[in-house]
């Protein structure tokens, strides 16, 4: 397959990249590397990027880890807002875009986080638009044309050297979940890489 | 108590005020009704109801019922900013332009939907909008100050001459949950108004 990745360079970018690359040609895409460069965020580059790579069979957006992290009464509307255009509608806007330019039974996937489930004190502006990209995906993905497929990986934030916390993940354990977003048949799906937490549900 | 109710002319807003004028005094707000007029999309009319009102015990936000309802392949950005800004930042700002006037173990309560549950062919830029308030009423209530409490209902569509559906709520069934988010002693809770419809949780 032919998978563009954007946001290759992240750390679990990284990771998806080099698990998939074994068995699949690779199109990296990042703001300042990669095979592609282009701000995800930017319509038009966005549109140029898939006019450069042309067709392609499956579509991995790790991209939203720059979250706006703040107390909840210091939170402003630019920062719900921020969230909203970089997290949610710049991914939408990667499926409306690039559907033009997938082949059939082609596949997308989406990146939220587990905020929406176990909040933080300073996630008041990224709990929420983390539960609405679930929520676009199960709205979504049955009403895809040309079995054209639609998933979302929720992950936990990534072990790093410091970081403490619940549910922490590898790198490569989350990169896993986007592999079986990608090769496996679901739809509709939220993948939760929440690094042994419950799954609780709402 | 001293309720505000924003939307109070509205199909659930005024089976809300019906049932908690017995026992409390109400203020109506209405786009085009009520004792005081306010659109509430916009900050500065919001803050000079509030200046009008002057201090309260709990307000009632039942608006948003005019979402976008379209196909997904005709969804358009505007679309998922419309319901952003309508649904989702302005039942927010009545809470942090509020807070500065409600009372100690004061009350607000939100209206969200249960499309973030039963997405619908039409609704996904409604389904995710909803999604997020219910994400951000979970984050934010356990971060209120002074006793304040936050909920959400979640609402069913309401039963009308001629609409179909499953999960169909009368409109003083709705308002008995909204009832119980302001008497009740519960925050952070979202009130599923389904009509009898499985609680299906994500």
């Amino acid at each position: 397959m032919k998978i563009i990745i954007v946001g290759a360079a992240g750390t679990i970018g990284k990771e998806v990249v080099s698990i998939l690359a074994r068995n699949h040609d690779i199109v990296r895409v990042g703001s300042r590397s990669g095979d592609v460069q282009c701000d995800y965020t930017d319509p038009a580059a966005v549109q140029a990027m898939f006019e450069q790579v042309g067709q392609f069979d499956a579509l991995i957006s790790v991209v939203g880890s720059d979250s706006v992290f703040k107390p909840l009464y210091e939170t402003e509307e630019q920062d719900y807002r921020y969230g909203f255009e970089r997290k949610f509608l710049s991914q939408i806007r990667l499926l409306r875009l690039g559907e033009q330019f997938v082949c059939d039974r082609g596949v997308f996937v989406f990146t939220s986080g587990f905020l929406s489930h176990y909040p933080h004190p300073m996630s008041s502006a990224t709990s929420p638009l983390n539960a609405a990209i679930d929520a676009f995906v199960r709205t979504a993905a049955p009403l895809l044309k040309r079995g054209i497929r639609l998933n979302v990986v929720s992950p936990a934030p990534v072990v790093e050297p410091g970081r403490q916390g619940r549910g922490l993940v590898t790198a490569e354990e989350a990169a896993q979940f986007y592999v079986e977003a990608v090769e496996g048949n679901a739809t509709g799906q939220v993948l939760r890489a929440w690094g042994g937490l419950p799954v609780v549900t709402w």
